[in-house]
């Protein structure tokens, strides 16, 4: 039998681009990972949970609940909670969030994946970050929609370029494939840049201003994933579906995985008609709701205060692993070497000289790997967009997972490694 | 804006059939619903779960890895139980199944859409049990694919139906859109029917005899979602996993939300290459991965002991609920309408006399709901093929999540119902 009976989807299906990165990190005991996104085994909750679980399982009357099916859309509790919880993120900002445009899903990565399936169909162009989540990107691939770079500043997306890159596809007759624009707004993966308010605002209005050339409505779709790993400095801004228009155009991606414990996938989105009933459909044939016991965790901790509690704990603990790192970089970095400001988030943005390139096949990379150190080079946050090329001088270095120590001792490994090629 | 800017799916997809007539048991609080496929609360784990997470919890040491993400395609540990766990259902056949052809999913649910999604383009065929899975039908659905039914019968699927459809399709040119024929093989849902050994061999062989035609594998999927919900009668038969050439052709379905806690979404699939490569790399951009919390319960329900025991639990229990469904059917069902035998499962299925419609628009149906009784219309569990008439005089008629009484009164009802249209 030649031919395989894959469909296009699963021949098309692309490996992740650091799958590799990480098969290489468990086949090197002695290497320090500053790749994975993984978050601090110290700060995980077990204690919290061990709690809550216990308080929730020793009566049956709400064990029982828990360890059966819910509804697709999520716990009623927990979207009502999820609102409470948004709308006191947002500050200041008064605005009714009904909990019946809350889904609950496994892990916002779960709602980018079923927003894409109802949004986009082969061949059209979701625009992108320049550059952005490489797990996204990975959605797109996989289902043969085209992704669109546009220029990333330090407060969110290059609004000239973004007008420039709508004028293009208006001009070649593509804008009628354009379904969307995807910003990562707090602390971005894989820069740690956080979107003004105004940019997002200023977004929102381009998209609307296309809308009529597109034929159709175009979304903002905002994944707010690493909102609440807050440095604690300046707050951060309002989520877009705070600006005038968003109940009609805002997809907001949200999590509680990374806040909490990366081991109980919880996310949620909050999504515009008729939308979220497409998405509410398609969920009822993924897994028709999220697991339970996930979701009665979380309510009781969001409900006791716990939940807010800990998050302050994680957020200390980031603030500090990142004052290392960057404390690390400024000893042992070349002075070249910029490093991006970021008030939150899991990773830190360096920049080499250009020329230099980091890429997977660099000899900065290569040499890197044989001093023991990994990070995920910065090309692999690019999308495939022939209209320029990807820079490949930059790296994302995590300092979520790895301890102090380690960053420290790793940091001087990869400066040790950048002064040899950078001058 | 007059066009939405839905994809096809987006648009396509439809909702549950079902989903209209659980909120028609939320909105009568006197109703009996016989109708959902939930587990039944009294004997959810609780207390396990507790002693469980208890231990878990309690050392950083177990504590925070089940906190933290995994890998995409599960816990090893899991993985590796679950190989183990799949042989002992399988008594004496003593084929090594390696860990290494294991992916968790969440719930079996996820394994069926993903597997679809790799294997199915529009316009693509699977074959189907005549009834078969409602929400399997509803992937098929919102993916575009089309669904052809192959009769049922008390021992599995009808071998000579299927060579027919088989034949047909070859006639016809449309085989080479032929990937898969989907059999739920344990006490299936809707008619409690198991599979025999040898109509899944059969079938196997069969599916073998047309792949020249096709042009590319022609797979068996097997569903074993109730498998470990017999009622301790005769042993079930082995998995279509021990057959020669499985290990090329069969994709199995398990999972342990059933046997265990519907509210600990964990399933897992077993797949021939390349399937297994795409179905995780498609795992990749759903989730990377089942929440590790949910994994690590089971890894430890596993190890222990107690997952065993609390089946045992579940089997006497359902076997008992089936008793007296059965008994209050014999007592107030007309003796005309024809009970399945089932083994196992959460379902009996009624077929009334030929003429006589228990379907949703039917006035069975309608005089049930108003007599505060819900089942499911049979006729939602044959797929949209044009080639037959849905048969409309069948019920599924559920004993799992009902009390013993409100089995009773519900069947007491129910009956009161048949007697008034079937003679």
């Amino acid at each position: 039998m030649k031919n395989s009976a894959l469909s296009a989807l699963g021949r098309r299906t692309a490996p992740p681009p650091i799958s590799w990165l990480i098969k290489t990190a468990l086949a090197r005991p002695k290497l320090i990972s500053l790749a994975a996104g993984f978050t601090d085994n110290a700060t995980l909750p077990t204690e919290i949970s061990r709690t809550l679980l216990n308080e929730m399982l020793r009566s049956p009357k709400t064990g029982q609940p828990a360890l059966q099916y819910g509804t697709t859309a999520g716990e009623n509790n927990l979207r009502q909670l999820t609102a409470t919880h948004l709308q006191k993120l947002d500050g200041g900002h008064d605005r009714a969030l009904s909990p019946d445009r809350v889904i609950i899903t496994g892990g916002s990565q779960q709602l980018l994946y079923m927003t894409i399936e109802a949004l986009c169909d082969e061949g059209d162009i979701v625009l992108v970050e320049d550059p952005t989540y490489f797990v996204f990107l990975g959605i797109l691939q996989s289902r043969g929609i085209q992704a669109r770079g546009v220029k990333l500043e330090r407060d969110g997306i290059d609004l000239a370029h973004l007008e420039k890159v709508l004028e293009r596809l208006k001009k070649s007759g593509e804008l009628r494939h354009v379904k969307a624009l995807y910003l990562v707004t707090y602390f971005q993966n894989p820069t740690g840049a956080t979107s003004s308010l105004a940019k997002k605002s200023a977004a929102l209005k381009l998209l609307k201003k296309f809308e009529r050339d597109a034929g159709h409505p175009l979304y903002l779709l905002e994944d707010a994933a690493y909102r609440e790993l807050s440095f604690g400095g300046d707050a951060a801004p309002p989520t877009a579906l705070t600006l005038p228009g968003a109940k009609e155009r805002v997809i907001y991606a949200g999590t509680y995985s990374k806040p909490f414990a990366t081991g109980v996938r919880v996310g949620f989105g909050i999504l515009p008609e008729p939308l979220y009933t497409a998405v509410l459909r398609i969920k009822g044939n993924h897994d028709f709701g999220t697991a339970n016991l996930l979701q009665h965790l979380l309510a009781r901790a969001l409900a006791t205060g716990l939940y807010d509690r800990h998050v302050a704990k994680v957020q200390k603990n980031y603030a500090r692993k990142a004052r290392v790192m960057r404390q690390a970089m400024a000893k042992h970095f070349p002075a070249n070497v910029e490093i991006w400001k970021s008030g939150g988030g899991l990773y830190l943005w360096a920049r080499l000289p250009k020329g230099i390139s980091a890429g997977v096949k660099s000899k900065v990379f290569q040499t890197a790997l044989k001093s023991n150190v990994l990070y995920v080079p910065g090309e692999l946050c690019y999308a495939d967009d022939l209209s320029r090329a990807k820079p490949d001088n930059e790296l994302r270095i995590s300092f979520g997972s790895a301890s102090e120590e380690n960053i420290r001792k790793g940091i001087a490994r990869l400066g040790k490694v950048l002064r040899k090629f950078v001058r």
